[in-house]
């Protein structure tokens, strides 16, 4: 095999062979491969893309490059939910207890924050103590005791992907919907799933801002999932303002505590309710929309969701007071109000914006090696469409001193737009299988 | 200067600035910048090519990034001849003397050959002894005793091109012509020249096949050198058909040695002439053509040409026995004719077929590495539209055991057509200078 004839091909706008694709990723892994031949490569890629069946032999290189959670022959179905970036996105905490309540167990391996948008992870980490550098192996463990375990990505899984994104990072090859795809669903696969959801994230706050390309991009990341025996669909959500009312780690946190025990704003448990409704069906347990809806209510109302929350936490060694009394979680020492500069309707609430300040505060990350302050970030309760008065509060603003504050409201002051008119867009749009797109709204 | 960020914009069709290419040389030659950012860089500009300006600011930086032939303010006006491959093209052997006898001085830098076109190089090594590896130092002095040099590349000169081209050669980013343009340009002008005459291939055994492509690289090129104060002007020839009879190192030294004894191949002859006389040209010794050529006829036909040419083998410790008496030069120890196999008229002599097959019989390079016999190749004294009986010598192989003689013998089946009928295409067809392009044929 021959590397600079294979990049020659794909760079004419040919094809290579899965068995090319697999030589590839495996010289890569081991070092024979050099960074500078996969850099080229990719950004032909970048320009030509994949064919469905390059894409489905990269992925399953990538895939084949480290090992996977193995879950033996555990007869219970296994499902995740991946989301496509997001502000104020804290549905994964609610929706790992809620599922392992009702029969789905969720092995949910997750990243941190970076550029505008939230991260599991850091949100996790607000509670003091818990521990998301687990071993598969205690992975494993958790989800066939608890039915649910959240942590990171560790060396020995899908080590191409780690590898190839580092240096896309580098090398302006970020930005391609295959090697997007091939990404995130070699790290999916890698979970031993029997099922996906992919909560594909469109509107101005989102990875993707057209709405085409993340049609493309789910039926793309369905595909995969399907090729390799993971029943994947996908929901198109809203990302036109941010999810829910907070924004920020330990504020999530809250909210994401609020919805567990029958509370939390609506569009939050909207969204949570039906890609947990899309779990429960992929994962086999009914078909039945209308039932498993009813299902997921019933364990947040029972409070076994919660429970199982806290047992999540407690088991990877978080502070479980912080979830009997969220008023424990970090709390920010400056709060300051941000309040309607004139009547008139909501008319935008930008969630990249907001992401961004919430970067600027300290909350999310710049580069990866920084550090998050688990307790800044904002709580806005307002939507676009609302009527509001002058001097109406907005916002809330939690910071780490009167002068990040201060930026923080001038930002909100871009961010939120009061105008004589504003609507608010459906919250979730289609459905995406192998059988189509369906439109919900 | 965010590297990842140069590389998105070029991606995404803009253009980086003088000082950001500049920085990305240096960088690069420095070891700051890695291998693994300009080979997606590279690739990018695969796709999206340089404005003018780009190309430019890019050619300098090269250019800056290592040491020139300095030849202070000495007054000789200083050109050199550079052709874009080719089959059988030994003109640099008779123009660097040719032209040091006519008053311009010609520092010549040249290559080795690989892939189906020979090398200067390989040529000159032919002649028992002949050092190409000179310093800079030495170079300048013997341009300055005799008017003329031939070497090879040394480490100082132009490091970002050896580093880039070595890159770009296993990254499938060689099929670029500004890369192709900056790399040969910033060479070139390294040498520093007041004039520039370049040599563009046209046809089945040139770099380029398409004769647009060809044009496109040529106002390329030209552009570049009187961007940098070097008259530039090039002359597009017929490449679908080696030029004169050998191919093959020592055969070739030998026909250039006829040629420079008053004989050699009337097309040889016609290239070396036409190229001569704009090198004298751009040379500024004068701007009559007519005059020109007369003055080169005459250095020919004097003997002074011949004489110079033996100076220069002398002074880089060359055999000038084999100068005096070509028959001293390398033989191969097998001959074998090749015959027409019917008659009819000479359709095809194809060029790269016939490159290829002196590859074979070793006195080319398949890889870098390779070494090359100087003795082997073909005399083909036949060209497109000749009649031919059946049984007539067409061409004569030069091989090493008669096994790799059967094998040539075989790919002149190929490489010569007869047919019933075929025609000489136009030599030299075009004249390009910043003036415009003018049809020569």
């Amino acid at each position: 095999m021959l590397v600079p004839r294979l990049i020659e091909r794909k760079r004419d706008g040919g094809a290579l062979t899965p068995a090319e694709w697999e030589g590839l990723i495996t010289g890569y892994v081991r070092g024979e491969i050099p960074d500078y031949q996969l850099a080229a490569l990719a950004m032909a890629i970048v320009f030509r893309g994949l064919t469905p069946e390059e894409l489905t032999a990269l992925t399953g290189a990538m895939l084949h490059s480290g090992a996977r959670l193995d879950f033996g022959d555990w007869a219970t179905p296994r499902v995740d939910k991946h989301s496509i970036g997001g502000v104020g996105d804290k549905t994964s905490l609610l929706l790992a207890p809620m599922l392992a309540c009702a029969g789905v167990a969720v092995p949910m391996i997750s990243g941190r924050g970076l550029g505008h948008t939230g991260g599991t992870l850091d949100k996790l980490e607000a509670i003091a103590g818990f521990r998301t550098g687990l071993s598969l192996d205690e992975a494993v463990a958790q989800v066939k005791r608890l039915g649910c375990v959240m942590l990171g990505q560790t060396p020995e899984l899908v080590p191409a992907d780690r590898k190839l994104y580092a240096l896309r990072d580098v090398t302006g090859t970020v930005e391609s919907l295959p090697l997007i795809s091939a990404s995130i669903m070699s790290k999916k696969l890698a979970e031993g799933l029997t099922g996906l959801v992919l909560d594909i994230k469109t509107g101005s706050g989102a990875f993707l801002t057209d709405p085409k390309q993340s049609l493309e991009l789910a039926r793309t990341m369905i595909g995969l999932g399907e090729a390799q025996g993971c029943r994947t669909v996908g929901l198109l959500t809203a990302m036109d303002r941010p999810l829910g009312h907070a924004c920020g780690n330990a504020l999530e946190v809250r909210e994401a505590l609020d919805g567990l025990r029958g509370g939390g704003p609506e569009d939050l448990m909207e969204v949570t309710y039906a890609l947990g409704v899309e779990m429960l069906v992929v994962g086999g347990v009914t078909g039945d929309r209308a039932a498993a809806r009813a299902m997921l209510e019933e364990v947040v109302r029972s409070g076994r969701a919660l429970a199982r929350f806290r047992e999540m936490v407690e088991a990877q060694g978080g502070d479980v007071m912080m979830v009997d009394d969220p008023s424990r979680l970090p709390r920010a020492p400056v709060e300051a109000e941000y309040r309607a500069p004139r009547a008139g309707v909501i008319a935008q609430v930008e969630p990249r914006r907001i992401g961004q300040a919430v970067v600027a505060l300290g909350g999310g990350r710049a580069r990866t090696e920084d550090r998050v302050d688990p307790a800044v970030g904002f709580v806005i309760p307002v939507k676009p469409g609302e009527r509001v008065a002058e001097g109406d509060r907005l916002a809330t603003v939690h910071a780490r001193d009167a002068g990040s504050a201060e930026q923080a409201l001038a930002s909100l002051g871009q961010a939120i737009v009061v105008a004589e008119q504003g609507e608010l867009s459906p919250l979730i749009t289609h459905r995406v299988s192998r059988e189509g797109v369906e439109a919900l709204a």
